[in-house]
C-alpha cells in the first residue's frame, strides 16, 4: 500500500512533517519575479515560470530532510493552465529527488467522474494505445460528502497502483464545525466522517496498521485530533494548521501513536515565507525554508515518541 | 446578481436545461480522433485538441438552444495541462456565443485557499499590475462541508464579478445518502445544507427571486427534489441525473417553481453521445447533439409551467 511508501519514508528521515506548496505570488521572491516577468511578461505564463523555479529551489533545499510535499492545487489553478502545468512539473520534479507527493485538490464527484479524477491524479490515461500519467501524485486530498460511490474509484487505484487517500474529516479552519460538529444519533459528522474512512481503509490495509484511507484533521483542533487517533486506529493523519494557523506542537502531537507514527504534519507559508524572518533577506529563501523545516521536525518530534516501524 | 443572468437566458430561450461537456475521449468519434492523432501523436495534446474541436462543433450546433454549458473539471484534467488548456479555451469560445458557463468542479477547501479557488474559477488572479482572468467562467459547483468561511470567498466574487456558485446539497448517486441522508437533530444532513445555502444566498438575492447562491439536487430523488423546492425557496437548483443516471422528466419537474423556473436540468451524456443511437453516423455527431437537446427541452418543458419572469 502506498502509505506503507510514506510512512517508511517518514521513519528513514525521522522527520513526521510535510511541506505544502502553495505558491501566492506574493511569497514568490522579488528577484526571480523580476527574472520570469523580464522574459514572459506580467502573464500567467510568467507568474507560472517564476512560481515553478521557486518550488524547484526549496525542493531541492529540503529534499534530504522531508518525506513528502502537499502543493494545494488551488494555488496553481490560480494561474490557469499554466499553473497547472507548473503543478505537473513540480510533482515530476518532486517524484525525481524521491519525494512523496499529496495533491491537495480535495476532489469530490460521483463515481464515474470521480473515476476521471483518479485517473487524473493516481491513476493512468489512455490515449488510444498509450497509457500515459496525467499528474502522477502519491496521493491525494478527497471530500467524502458523496459517500462510497465517490470513494471507490480512489481505492481501485489505491491498490492497482500503490497510491493513498486523505479525506476531509475535521478541517482546521473556523466555521469547520458549522457542519462537521453536528451530531448524528450519537456521534458528530465529523466521527461520522472518520468511521466511513476506517471502514473504507479496511478494503486497502497496509502492512504497518494503517491502510491507504487516510484522513485530514486540523492542528487547530488538538482535542479532536486525540479522540480520533483513539477512535480510528488504521487512520493515518494528514493535520494542516500548524504554524500559520495556531496550532502548536504540543497539540499536534496528540495526532500520533505510540511509534511516533499515524500523522503527517503540514506547513506551508511559514515554509514558503520563511525568508520574510528577521535575519534573512530575499535571495535566503531556500535556505530560510530548511531551516523552518528543521526548526519545524525539533519542534514536533521533541513532543512525540521515538518514529520507529 | 449573475443567477439573474443564467435565468434571464433561460426565459430568453425558453429551455432550463444545460449541457454537461464531459468528454471522455471515449465520447469523441474516431474520424476527429485521428485527424488530431496524426498531428500530435496519441499524447494528451493530441487528446486535449480533439476534445477542443469536439466540444466547439457542440457548441456551435447548439448555442441557439440552451442557455448553459457545464463542463465537468474532471474529464480535462484527465488529460493533464492540456486537458486543463481545453477547458480554458471551451469556456472561451462557449462564453463567446453569449452562453453561460458553470465549471463543475465541486471546489472547496478553507478561506484563504477558496480564495484562490475564486480568483481561479470566478475572479481575476493578479500578475503585479496586470489583472487577468485565469479561467472566466459564469460559475463553479462547490462543497459546502467545510462550512461558511470556505463559502464566504465566493459570496464576495458573486456580488463583485456578478457570478454565481452551486452549492452540493444532494447529489444524484447511488450512495449520496450515507452521508447526506443521515439525522441531524429534526433534519437530514442535506437539508442542513440546503439552510445554509439559503442563509449564505440571504447576501447575494437577486432580482428575480433568487440568490447567487444555487444548490446542486440530483434528478434521481424526485421526492426531495420537491420536498427541497418548498424549504428552499430563493435557491435555484441544478438538477444531474437526468437522462443517462435514469431521473425522468416527470421527477424532474418537482424541482420547477410556477413560473417554470427555479431549476436548470443538466443532460451530458445523452447529448454528447446522441450520435451513437440508430439513424447516426459519427459524422452526425453535431446534429445528434442538437436533435437530443431539442427532445429533452421538449420532454422537461412538457411538464413544467409556462417560463416566465
Amino acid at each position: 500500500m502506498s502509505l506503507d511508501i510514506l510512512i517508511e519514508k517518514i521513519v528513514e528521515k525521522q522527520n513526521p512533517t510535510v511541506v505544502g506548496l502553495d505558491p501566492k505570488l506574493d511569497f514568490v521572491p522579488g528577484f526571480i519575479k523580476q527574472k520570469f516577468f523580464f522574459k514572459h511578461g506580467e502573464t500567467l505564463k510568467g507568474a507560472a515560470k517564476a512560481i515553478y523555479y521557486f518550488n524547484k529551489k526549496i525542493i531541492d533545499e529540503i529534499a534530504d530532510l522531508v518525506p513528502a510535499i502537499k502543493p494545494q492545487s488551488a494555488y496553481y489553478e490560480m494561474y490557469g493552465y499554466e499553473g497547472v502545468k507548473t503543478l505537473y512539473k513540480t510533482i515530476e520534479y518532486a517524484k525525481s529527488k524521491g519525494l512523496y507527493v499529496i495533491v491537495d485538490g480535495k476532489r469530490n464527484d460521483i463515481g464515474a467522474t470521480m473515476e476521471a479524477y483518479t485517473n487524473a491524479y493516481l491513476g493512468t490515461t489512455s490515449v488510444n494505445s498509450n497509457v500515459v500519467e496525467a499528474f502522477g501524485a502519491d496521493s491525494l486530498t478527497v471530500n467524502g460528502y458523496l459517500g462510497t460511490d465517490g470513494i471507490s474509484p480512489l481505492i481501485k487505484a489505491c491498490n492497482e497502483y500503490d497510491k493513498s487517500i486523505f479525506v476531509l474529516v475535521k478541517t482546521s479552519n473556523k466555521s469547520s464545525g458549522e457542519l462537521q460538529d453536528l451530531i448524528i444519533g450519537d456521534k458528530s459528522v465529523y466521527n461520522t466522517m472518520g468511521d466511513m474512512c476506517e471502514k473504507w481503509g479496511s478494503e486497502c490495509m497496509g502492512k504497518y496498521g494503517y491502510s491507504a484511507v487516510g484522513a485530514v484533521v486540523g492542528a487547530t483542533y488538538p482535542e479532536q485530533l486525540e479522540e480520533m487517533r483513539k477512535a480510528l486506529p488504521h487512520t493515518f493523519f494528514l493535520v494542516p494548521g500548524y504554524g500559520a494557523q495556531g496550532g502548536g506542537a504540543e497539540g499536534v502531537a496528540k495526532a500520533f501513536d505510540a511509534k511516533g507514527l499515524g500523522a503527517i504534519v503540514n506547513s506551508s507559508r511559514a515554509v514558503m515565507c520563511a525568508y520574510q524572518k528577521e535575519g534573512y533577506s530575499e535571495v535566503d529563501f531556500a535556505q530560510a525554508a530548511r531551516d523552518e523545516v528543521i526548526r519545524m521536525k525539533e519542534d514536533i518530534t521533541s513532543y512525540i515518541p521515538a518514529i520507529s516501524l
